[in-house]
């Protein structure tokens, strides 16, 4: 996708560096970041420099590619996994990307597992724009089909940032979105801010660079605009969705869910089926919900610094995710197709893997 | 209610003075406001010092005293009533704050009015303190009935400040929580943000004051807390009700509704019957959604000033109320008692009213 029009990546190589952009500074600032080494990868990702998780697993590959450079024995290979795994010690991706490059190189010389481990680690990335823009392609005939016969742009609502750049290229649910722009259909887009940690700007932010007409709104207002009429399509991301179709996303998402239910208007998820835990059935009950830090609601970053709303004494809760139930989710786009958000929908789709 | 741990309200008067809390300031700071002239109490007015309809009608009451004060001819009667009028304009309580003083006053001789307006402002704060604990008065029995077995605090959630700095004292939605724990029930508030305004800040602040346990949310875990079980039921105020008992109320609040009759949560409204418009029946289709400055969305101010979210040229959305339809509300507590949301729950409470 683009910046200042000119087209980029989340993350690209120069040379022997790994650039990547400073995602704790946007969208008040872009800022490139320049990963030379071990240390510089694995920092990138312990301060959420990098964040999405397929941008973390991939920026982990990298950063095991660029330990390889340095030292690349079997003790320095698990010393390397080491520390970039405990980086984000929750982060699923991080894991699969660091096993992949360390399956490739291990039965290597140590003298050819940096080169090869680059290409490994180039190849995800690859892999991952090809995969996203797969979830595009599905995506964007369910646009078209609620677009036929309106003589007004297609409302989107979304919710956090399930973009270009929580990934490598063209984001999740976001990717379809993307290409329909591209390819002339009238879209509009709702971005719900999303507290506490109001990823719905960076998501406005990708919306404004790649010219696709967009309004923020507060959380609170998806009710009245639906009731409204305004909102034809609910098009968000997951972090993790279960064998049934549950969808586990942020905080926020089931309230929108429950309006799109009650308005009769369709509610879609996008992932990689990566994202599917084939092994929980009912995601509420399986899947724990992550709480934050409650500074992240105490405290609101802007342009210019940040503001305390509350004093650390006062009680908050932050839990980040909540559950969508299959039966509120009209259906689940991924890169293989659209599946019904059901166990039959699911395995229709991955036979293999909900076996 | 207190602060510091002394009894207030959130205006009195001292000799010819009247004293009000700045509440632009709150809750990063308390700061009294001294009003000792119609200019000054236009100002407090205007500039959303005072908040909330019923302290703005006590203020703006006490406003014209203090102009009566200064010259009492009916030219400058007049010119008071108007200064005062235009100080918000969409404000009903404004209207008729003056109104009756004004109606007290006109028919004596000028030097007699000023004193006149004077006990009738004082009357008006009295009848809103009584009034507003009357609605505490009906809505304890509610919460009491559903503490019932229970072996841990009853869990509300509210919405906004329906708290008694929105009133003179007890505030509405907040005076049945008020009462219930000052009387001994254990319970415990989620306290809703609210963005934009984040008003879910002061009401923090007014139970902190008060003691009540609380827990401040994102507006977006609202259907998160119902799913876990975390809520017995939502209690908020209203800005304005139908007939037949929809409730028109700060933004969010229709998505609350949504979730809680998701999960079969009461959902009750408490609200003074002045808060009726007796001549709507659908509010959905009558009562016009004021849309606000949508620097309110972009910009949050906190403890130590304020920071931007968003340039001035990002397009946002900035719907103030929304409505939440009869169907989905428990029932209506107000100062008569508590009446079902519909035409004929409402027309036995206040027969005369609905006729």
């Amino acid at each position: 996708m683009r910046i200042g029009g000119r087209p980029t990546r989340s993350l690209w190589t120069e040379g022997r560096e790994v650039l990547t952009f400073d995602q704790t500074r946007l969208p008040f600032e872009v800022h490139v970041l320049r990963l030379r080494s071990l240390h510089d990868a694995g920092q990138a990702i312990r301060h959420m420099q990098v964040r999405g998780a397929p941008l973390i697993g991939v920026t982990a590959a990298f950063g095991l590619a660029l330990a390889l450079r340095d030292a690349a024995d079997d003790a320095a290979l698990d010393r390397a996994l080491h520390e970039l795994a405990t980086a984000r010690p929750t982060a699923v991706n991080l894991r699969w990307g660091l096993e992949r490059v360390a399956t490739a190189v291990r039965p290597l010389p140590p003298a050819e597992r940096a080169e090869r481990a680059w290409a490994e680690a180039r190849a995800m990335a690859d892999e991952d724009v090809a995969l996203n823009r797969s979830i595009g392609e599905h995506g964007q005939p369910l646009l078209d089909a609620l677009a036929v016969g309106k003589a007004r742009p297609l409302n989107v609502l979304t919710h956090c940032n399930a973009g270009w750049m929580a990934t490598v290229d063209w984001g999740t649910a976001l990717a379809p979105l993307y290409l329909a722009h591209a390819r002339g259909l009238p879209i509009h887009v709702w971005v719900s801010e999303t507290r506490p940690r109001n990823q719905g700007l960076l998501t406005a932010w990708e919306l404004r660079e790649e010219g696709v007409p967009h309004t923020v709104v507060a959380d609170n207002a998806a009710g009245h605009l639906m009731q409204r009429g305004d909102v034809d399509l609910v098009l968000v991301g997951a972090d993790r969705v279960s064998r049934r179709g549950d969808v586990c996303n942020k905080i926020g998402t089931y309230l929108k869910a429950l309006a799109a239910r009650a308005h009769g208007i369709p509610f879609y998820a996008a992932l990689p089926s990566s994202t599917i835990d084939w092994r929980v059935d009912d995601a509420l009950g399986a899947i724990p919900i992550e709480t934050r830090d409650g500074e992240e609601l105490r405290r609101v970053r802007g342009a210019s610094g940040e503001v305390r709303l509350l004093e650390p004494e006062t009680a908050v809760a932050n839990p980040a995710f909540d559950v969508t139930p299959a039966d509120l989710v009209t259906a689940l786009v991924t890169e293989r197709g659209t599946a019904a958000a059901s166990p039959e929908g699911l395995a229709a789709l991955f036979p293999r893997e909900a076996a």
